[in-house]
This record gives C-alpha cells, sequence and structure tokens, in this order.
C-alpha cells in the first residue's frame, strides 16, 4: 500500500475522499507483473479527475510508483483512489488543490470458472440508480447506492445484482455494465444520468465498432433484458460473465458473448 | 483527533468510509465546555446507522471520548464520523462488522455577525439534487452533491446556496436546512426523496408545536420562497441565518425568524 508515494497505509481523517466520498478511483487487474490496460485507465482517470476538478497526479509518477508495485505484486487486483486532497471544514473545495492518491493491492478473486464459460446466475436489485447527470458515468467514491445494492443479497451463486434506474431503465450491474445482443446487434444502456462508464465497457464499444457491429446505446426496459439472444457483464477485473439466468429467463448459447470474452481476455494494450 | 478511542489522525485506506463514503457524521457545536444538544446528535447518529446498517459505537463509549475531547478543546466545532469499518475489496458489507469512527476539532468559523441579525444574501444552484429515497434525510459521506454546489461561487458575501430537486422542488442550502414563513405559517421542504434533515431543523419543528404554530412539510416550488413574508436557513454551527435576499427578492424584517433564532441560540438539553 502506499500514500502519495510513501509506503503507508492510512490517510488523514481530512482527507476530502474520506470526508465528502470527494474524489474517484480505478480498479485494475495486474497478469504476470504487468497492469493491464493501463493507458485506458489513465486515460479515464483523468477524464474523471477533469469532471470533478480534481487535478490528477501527473502519469509518469503514477507509473513509476505502479511499477514498483508491480515488482513485488507480479498479480491480483489492483486499486488506485485520487482524493482532491486536504481542506479544512466545508464542502467547498479548497482554491489551491493538492490531490492525494493511494494504491491498494488485493489477491485475484476466486470466482468459480463456470461463470466464464457457462455464464451466471442474474438478481433484480430492488434499490434504483437515482439520476445526477452531474456525476453519470464518473467513478468516484461515493458509493452507497451500489453498497446498498450489494447488502440485497447473500447467496453466494447469485454473482451480480441488476440496477435499474428510477424509471425502470436498465443501466449496470452493482460491479460490472451490461450488454444485450439481439438479431446480431450489441445493445449497452445510455450511462449519462447514472452508472459508471467502465473501461471493458470502452473495450467492448471499440471492439464492434472495428468489427463493424452496429452498437446501440440508449434506455431499454427490462424486458429488453429478458428477450435478448445472449446478455453479458464486463469489468477489468472479471473480464465477461455472460448471463445464464435472469428471473425465469434462461440461455444456454453466447457465441457472440464467447467471441468477445475471448478479445478482452486476450488483447493488450 | 481521535480514531476509534485513541489520539490519531489517520485512517486505513481500506476503512469503507473512504472506499465508497459509507459512513455517516454529525457536525456539532462545542460552547463553554459543552456540547449543544448530544442528545440529539446521538440520537440522529443512532437513526443513520441503522438506515445504512452500520453498527453505531455505544453511546457510553462516545460520550467518554467526548468528555475528553471537551476538556482541551471548549469551543469549536467538533465533528464526528461512524463508518461500516473495514471490509476488503467489494461493495457488500462484510457479515460481521466492527464500525469505525474518528472525532475531529475545528475552530469556530468567523461568519460575519451581521448575517445573524440583518440576514444573508442566497443564490440559487446550478445543480439539482437527485432523488433517492433509499438514502433521503441521511448525513451520510457520500456528498460530492453538495461539493459540486458549494463550488458554485466564491463571492464572501454570499453565505449560502439554495438547492433544489431535479423538480424544481425547494430542498436545502448546501450545508443548512431552509423554512419560509408566509401568513403565519411556517414551511419547510420534505427530504424524503433527498436532502439531509438535521437536527436543528428538528428543534424548530418541535419549538413551533411547542407555540401551536402549524408547519407545512412538503413540496414547493420557488415561487413559493420568492413570495414568502419571511426566510432563514438552520444548522448546528450558525443556528439560524435570516434570508435578506435571493435572487430580485429583499427581506428587511423577519420577526419570526428572530424569535425563532433566539429560541435555538438559548435552549439547551
Amino acid at each position: 500500500m502506499r500514500v502519495n508515494g510513501e509506503v503507508a497505509d492510512s490517510i488523514s481523517i481530512r482527507d476530502r475522499g474520506f470526508l465528502y466520498g470527494d474524489g474517484v478511483f480505478r480498479t485494475m487487474l495486474a497478469q504476470q507483473g504487468k497492469l493491464r490496460h493501463w493507458p485506458s485507465h489513465l486515460k479515464k482517470l483523468q477524464q474523471d479527475c477533469r469532471a470533478l476538478g480534481i487535478n490528477c497526479p501527473a502519469p509518469e509518477q503514477l507509473v513509476v510508483e505502479l511499477e514498483s508495485l508491480l515488482l513485488t505484486h507480479s498479480q491480483g487486483v489492483i486499486k488506485l483512489i485520487v482524493t482532491r486532497g486536504q481542506g479544512g471544514r466545508g464542502y467547498a473545495p479548497p482554491v489551491a488543490q493538492v490531490s492525494h492518491h493511494a494504491w491498494d493491492v488485493f489477491p485475484l478473486p476466486e470466482y468459480p470458472e463456470a461463470w466464464r464459460q457457462q455464464g451466471i446466475k442474474l438478481r433484480l436489485c430492488d434499490i434504483r440508480l437515482s439520476h445526477q447527470p452531474r456525476l453519470a458515468g464518473i467513478k468516484h467514491l461515493n458509493r452507497l447506492e451500489n453498497v446498498l445494492a450489494a447488502a440485497e443479497w447473500r447467496a453466494a451463486d447469485i454473482a451480480e445484482g441488476l440496477l435499474l434506474d428510477v424509471e425502470g431503465n436498465l443501466i449496470e450491474g452493482t460491479r460490472s455494465n451490461l450488454f444485450f445482443v439481439r438479431s446480431g446487434r450489441l445493445y449497452t444502456p445510455d450511462l449519462s444520468r447514472c452508472g459508471v462508464a467502465g473501461v471493458q465497457r470502452e473495450r467492448v464499444l471499440a471492439w464492434a465498432v472495428s468489427r463493424g457491429i452496429s452498437v446501440e446505446i440508449g434506455n431499454f426496459p427490462l424486458e429488453a433484458l429478458v428477450q435478448a439472444d445472449e446478455a453479458f457483464m464486463v469489468n477489468s477485473v472479471i473480464g465477461l460473465w455472460p448471463v445464464q439466468s435472469f428471473q425465469r429467463r434462461r440461455w444456454n448459447n453466447f457465441p457472440l458473448a464467447l467471441e468477445i470474452a475471448g478479445y478482452l481476455a486476450g488483447a493488450h494494450e
């Protein structure tokens, strides 16, 4: 664990990340001493910092720290948090901001291998995501909606929960982005009012463009998922999980999902 | 500063308060070695913890720590944060939760004395509060909406920003609750879909009941404020500020607001 470049495992209780969730983060995968898709993660980190007016640490500094981490942790989940730093009492951001950042490393989660090939059980969450266009898409530290959603079930065989917005539109998983397929066309929810637009989602979209597969990004009702030919969830740690069951619907074949999974697992930047 | 009962100024970067804003807080006023309205703050802290399923520290423990703080800080702003504690990676709360808590102390903010008597300038914020009934009313650590709202202006003569919800209803200030008066009747926004229900708001409501003054809690448009006979903002640190100007509206007399201000400043529990 490192905080602001030093080996440390704690942060000031006056850090605005702690006080207000005033920061952003990345959850990334290290394999064989390398971080998967660092350029995409860095770009998204910079975008998210910009959206909140937080000074993102210099990429050169982050790379030096990351390389040092990878020397001792060649595989695992690497988390990077950037906050607005310290700022006294009060919500208003200080005029002169010095951001703080922290790295942490976790072992790879031990998900059943079957989830990659045979798909997962997906459940519908009760909590609905609120609409906040100013924060939508950003992977910020205000994650209580995700916490409440993930607290809704304990059954270990349910891999993920599906979140709708206040209007009942499909949005995402509690920690993943959603895609579905209908008649060879790819669909994924619009994330301009809520949700987190992840790096794997971007990679799937880029893959589709490169293959000439059309993608529709929009507001879709729950029925669109139930009627889909395939559905799958993606994030940087799990890669891709096809959906095997949701409510009373079962899927046994996911040719496009598995093709995309192969691409996501194989391609390096 | 104290963390989990020990003198400390930092918290683990694995604390869920830092990772997800998974916690709640209180901002309180110490005067002459005493904490104003501790029973109300404790009750609200316990309510907010319960709403998020966080184990609130034992009141006896909190009181011991508070008394110790007050010995060295007889006046100032005292902040208490309670988080769900440490919980590995992932949004789902751990089955066995051990909450963390932190105390911090700040000097009294130096607001112009005129704001109490002659009232404040209030401005309208651009950002609109999103509707999340599961989090509404709770003083939790997901405060990015407040941060973005407070970042909207720098002019020192503007004391507070007014927040509407996505439907344009009056909700609150960036760090205070709103009341307004019309024909001797008191009005304050409903906070069941967004906003923070503060302890001073509760005290004003209790005062009104004790005086037989009727209060309407509901959804009110911006025009209701502009047409009000008086308006005022309350929180535990500022007490009460009458509103002197908002947009093109000016108020010069606030008899009811000043009467309530006197009650809020004087009454002790």
